[in-house]
């Protein structure tokens, strides 16, 4: 990592496939140049939604033109019941009557399952064109952005349709999170604990100190965080690129649980960090029991999520519901959840199997606690 | 390659995605034990199409059960018109009621097409599972098989979606090819004579004497003329995967005229290697004129490929019909069409400019000899 001008850049090293993350305060007026140093040319189709294409599109427009890019602006409906395959073979059909060839590039520019989406159909139109994420969400930035996973959901479940696919570079700027709501922005941040908490405890400890700042959104806190983020995020991709080893399996601290209360209640209750901030203060508890996870450090988990502003939150669910929707996760294998725990701030251990009272235990926790 | 047996293997050296093509006569018994041998473990799901399903299944599902697998099979209606979106969606739903798993593997068995819809289905289907691939056509053994081009047609055009996704291994069984109609089965043999003419000299003066038992798919002719094409196919992709360099371009040889006969005939009316047969015929009439070719070359290839049994033909086209197609190819640029032509027998340029005169002039020709 290196700094220039309040730029910091992340190298995601995989060989052939290796790229930048380029994290920056009002860098989003770069895209054009950026694209160029990239060695791209031609046309460049962005998608993004509604809301998001309404507050960049003059600034990006602006850039492409004056790099000489003929641009092209599509936008979609954000959220997860927009990320279909129908939703993919609207975007191939508009891209091709646009004439976007080989050659050009399409720029996801949103949040997660923008990025999802767009990345899955720069995938596969014309058996892929190159693509460049540009995440405005805490959670892309950190966390969708990098690592190449695209997709769509189908009928029978979340990202059961996707590829790995690796963005040509991606531009995280800092500053598009200012006009993010409080909740959606919160919610972010459990994704920012969490790489402390599985993966660099200094910058666990370095967070609780700071954590007020950067939740108020302060540029340089905001800046720093964000980096430190997908350096960790670009350090597990490079060590496990296609979920093989199990080192990527420890990005699902809090996840096992926070999927079964977004299923349950049918993804419109919770935002996702929300619904991971609970299961992070969960599978904490577990730790403590299962793991050794010391309760000193248990506690300052819990506290440093419960600052970041968010309701932790199970609502009517009972423990049985969500036992048994866990089983049915993706990663289960036949019908046995192994769980990321924390052994200590910093360490997580994946596979991790916790008998049903346990996880019964740290659901009614979390229930005394709200 | 090396010999084993009647059994002929050529790998595809390209990294950490190489693979065999093993190609043989009565070895499909053997797929059980291939996919051991490949540490392949768990399901295996079959897609075919209903007429080679009926004529392989025993001998298959006895295979994979011998060998502990648990097997489904699925089949697709074969032909452009099932190469499509809705089929892709069919099978995900299909294969996901059948609990095919992350670890588990698709074999794609008939031509061209299954293999290019099965193969897009296991490059996406859970971000990717393991695929092998069966051809069962002279087509599919010698082209489609091998270099992981996997994809589906749009109603914009052919082959428009798709990935790059190379199979863990091809069974290439020329005993199956013993079952095919007389008319595909000869079609096939446009694409054997092509790989000579592009690329090895060797291998087209030993299909001259060799034709006609060819065609009377004598075995250890068919065998060796199978492997040949095999390892030319291979040793193209390795070099250029993507096609990137070009290299792979020189495969199109008779692609130009071919696609344009095709398309303008709604692929009824021609099978894909009658096409490309004309094709080759139209390049190297062209070639005489524009790269040198010499005559008595031409005269040789037009001889070869009309013995391969076909009718050559361009029915009630006009040349200003096919000029204009050709123009539409997705491979053209700016309206500019690249030819392929030959320079001498196993020696091709690509990206060739020929005036519209030449064109038709070839055109007129193959008419005045029909």
């Amino acid at each position: 990592m290196h700094s220039d001008n309040r730029t910091l850049i992340t190298k995601v090293d995989l060989g052939d496939r290796s790229y930048d993350v380029i994290v920056g305060e009002q860098i989003l007026c770069q895209i054009g140049s950026l694209l160029r140093q990239h060695d791209l040319s031609g046309s460049v189709a962005v998608i993004s939604n509604p809301v998001v294409i309404e507050l960049y599109r003059e600034t990006i427009e602006q850039s492409l033109d004056s790099q000489g890019f003929r641009s092209v602006f599509l936008t979609i409906g954000e959220g997860e019941e927009y990320k279909t395959l129908d939703t993919v073979r609207y975007l191939y059909d508009e891209l091709l009557q646009d004439h976007i060839e080989r050659t050009d590039t399409i720029v996801a520019l949103g949040g997660g399952q923008i990025g999802d989406v767009a990345g899955f159909v720069a995938a596969t139109l014309l058996r892929g064109i190159s693509f460049v994420q540009i995440p405005t969400t805490v959670v892309a930035q950190v966390d969708a952005a990098i690592g190449g996973k695209v997709g769509v959901n189908l009928p029978m479940g979340k990202n059961l349709v996707g590829a790995f696919y690796q963005p040509r570079f991606v531009l995280a700027d800092v500053t598009t999170l200012r006009s993010l709501p409080e909740r959606e922005f919160n919610s972010g941040i459990a994704e920012v604990i969490k790489y402390g908490c599985i993966r660099d405890r200094e910058f666990f400890e370095y967070l609780e100190p700071n954590l007020d700042v950067l939740v108020a959104r302060d540029d340089s806190t905001l800046l720093h965080a964000i980096s430190v983020s997908c350096g960790i995020k670009a350090g597990i991709v490079r060590h496990d690129e296609r979920e093989m080893s199990g080192l990527r399996a420890t990005l699902n601290f809090g996840h096992t649980i926070g999927h079964a209360l977004e299923a349950l209640t049918g993804y419109r209750h919770f935002l996702h960090g929300e619904a991971v901030a609970t299961g992070m203060i969960a599978a904490g508890y577990m730790g403590t029991v299962v793991t050794g996870f010391p309760v000193e450090e248990f506690t300052r988990l819990e506290a440093l999520i419960r600052r970041a502003g968010f309701t932790v939150d199970i609502g009517d669910l009972t423990n049985g519901d969500i036992l048994d929707r866990t089983r049915m996760d993706k990663k289960a294998k036949d019908g046995q959840v192994g769980y990321v725990l924390p052994r200590h701030l910093g360490e997580v251990v994946t596979q991790t199997v916790v008998p049903d009272e346990v996880v019964s235990e740290a659901l009614d926790y979390i229930r005394a606690s709200i």
